[in-house]
């Protein structure tokens, strides 16, 4: 178990840091910024590089949504989600504090938004919270199908890192400008530790959608794929 | 048929809602816009995800164009065409529905474009009918032709997937500008129903044009693969 | 025979139409354009996606370049050369006529450059002949090593097309601003043809230096790689 | 032992030529340039070609800090590490050599930058050395988890080329403007010494903390995957 707990932490922690890294310190850059679609390719690559790194270790779920909507599917031991989330959860914290700590060695730095999932003052475009409930809960639903899909047992081996990494991807190219795009709590919390405020304060939406459209997921893929019953778990 | 229908439904809902949630969310938000660079990849994505998702399920063609150009090439039965491409319109529809129900939630929001295909003055770059008819008719019949390749069963195993859903990211990095790309009549219904008007009128064109390419390369496939009658549909 | 030369006829048609189209009709739209990154994904998926579907029916060539440095590296039929590279430059050629139909389609129309490969003043960014000659020698060479090295026996199979495909990308995202990047004899034809006048006159670079670099890296490969001699012909 | 130092000395030559290359030409481009986006794909390209291309011959290290990672974590031998050291740093020289010949065929060119790695005043967003030598050390750290993890014998075979190319991309996308990023020291050795003065002064930099990172996730991945030896090496 320790293997497992120890790549969920360093998993998620690559994550965070580099997914809300390329957010604060690179998408705004003058003139030659890599934008949203940079951001979008940095979250994907994140997961694609570290589910071909750890997948064998611990199924690199990196995502409390992830893990309960895993076990939601049959495709994970209820007993081990919450320390994979403990895992996750304080990978996440040390990652935010990593890229505070590269951020705030710039003259002039200032925290600002550092990546923090909000809405309505907060959300990039100003979408209000039910627009934020309603992305949140259909884009996780969709990463759990995605995930779901890619790892069953009939899919082509090998290539669900692929599938999923980029799955996360064009959910930041859709959904960036309404919440900042979380589609997972763990992600949320360590940017809203640093930020405080209005980051705590909405905190609970980033826990409460992903997590109820990864279980509904979970729940639906037991009629769409009633055959698999394998476990993301690595070995 | 149930979760083939289902899956078809599910794809095609992810297809439009992702594709088009791009469009009209992210393109053009101010300075870090994903523009139509991002917009090509989150098109290509949403198929690339969903063909390793379930593609097992059902083939995953989440198009009525590829459906019937699968026919013409043998590689699909006639007489599963039309439940197919009943549940890929539903999808569509239900997609761009939710995707309305997203940005609706921005306050000043106005429907606009919606991510509709159009041409002469509904053509983001003002192409006439004729160039968007020979775009779209040449974009699908390319389409099919890979498809119908990197299916065959000389093809390398299990990356289908990867060159069909990058290969549409090609076909918007190329078409963007003359017809907003459609390549899929069931992806171009769901916003036309939105946006009305023009939008209906024009609707006509990515129906024929994406069909007729289809059949074409369809037919066309039999003499370069010749050898091949594999069906995709999952299973 | 002759579904060989089809498939070559056809995926070099795609290559130019897509590669150019995407640079012609995409890469400066107002405010959301592709840009060089764009067009730069549009050639190498170009390749990516034929690899794949046509690459067990010819090998997927696509350029005579690349037909030539096969055979210098003996991993071609010295015989067969000249038939594909016909056919290449055919489908080049049908290809920048395909996609002026459709750019002539909207008001204004200019040709422009077209997307023709130039040194000089016609260097997008105002490179000398020199520099041009290196550059496309060079950029054919490392081409020719990714082709050769990736489809070598020893390499993953089924790769291939992605690391050629992706090397085509990578060789357009250093070197559009020199030549607009050719590495592709057949690929500089077809919009030449269209452009006429200087673009005629500098031809003749984009023939020899691709083919030197690519006969170059034929040589040198049966040093790097002494034990392979698998054809790269499809079959 | 010869091919694989040749394999060493072309792969990296193309790391600096490729990732660099793009950086100085194309980068800053006017109106269409690729940006900080493009270049992290470029790097991460030349990575991902050359690992399908010459993995096999090498194992493809490209990079001193990633082959004295490998001899910690036990994957490499030690005593061939300084020939490969020696061969990586002679080719990122003579790509940064081959860069200059081509960017210099360019009336008004100057040298400026030249993609050196640099911190403070050289830093492309003006961040300290502080901040230079973390960010260092934690990609490294990083880049050397995913090579070790996805290169492990129970990861998917073949696929390590495509996490390890697009990990360095990843990293371009968090850490260039901090640094210009290296994680290599012989990609940051070719620059230096033809834009000389503070690029010289600042090398050390870019040597110790990609190696200290390196080596320090070589000894910590004996814990996270304590059953793989398998030699890095090509063959």
């Amino acid at each position: 178990m320790a293997p497992k707990l120890a790549a969920e932490f360093v998993g998620t922690l690559w994550l965070t840091l580099g997914g809300c890294g390329s957010a604060v310190l690179a998408a705004a850059f003058p003139e030659v910024g890599i934008g949203l679609l940079g951001v979008s390719f940095a979250f994907g690559l994140t997961v694609l590089t570290m589910a071909y790194a750890i997948g064998h270790v611990s199924g690199c779920h990196l995502n409390p949504a992830v893990t309960l909507g895993l076990v939601a599917g049959g495709r994970f031991k209820a007993a081990e989600a919450v320390p994979y989330i403990v895992a996750q959860v304080l990978g996440a914290i040390a990652g935010a504090y990593i890229l505070y700590a590269i951020a705030s060695g710039k003259p002039g730095f200032e925290v600002g938004g550092f990546a923090a999932n909000g809405f309505d003052a907060h959300s990039p475009g100003g979408y209000s919270m039910n627009a934020a409930l309603i992305c949140e809960f259909v884009m996780t639903f969709f990463f759990l199908v995605i995930i779901l899909g890619a790892t069953h047992g009939r899919a082509p081996a090998g290539f669900a890192p692929i599938a999923i990494g980029l799955g996360l991807t064009l959910i930041h190219l859709i959904s960036i400008p309404v919440t900042n795009t979380s589609v997972n709590p763990a992600r949320s919390t360590g940017p809203a530790l640093i930020v405080g405020g209005w980051a705590l304060q909405q905190l609970w939406l980033f826990w409460v959608a992903p997590i109820v459209g990864a279980v509904v997921a979970g729940i639906v893929s037991r009629s769409l794929w009633p055959d698999d019953t394998t476990l993301i778990e690595g070995r």
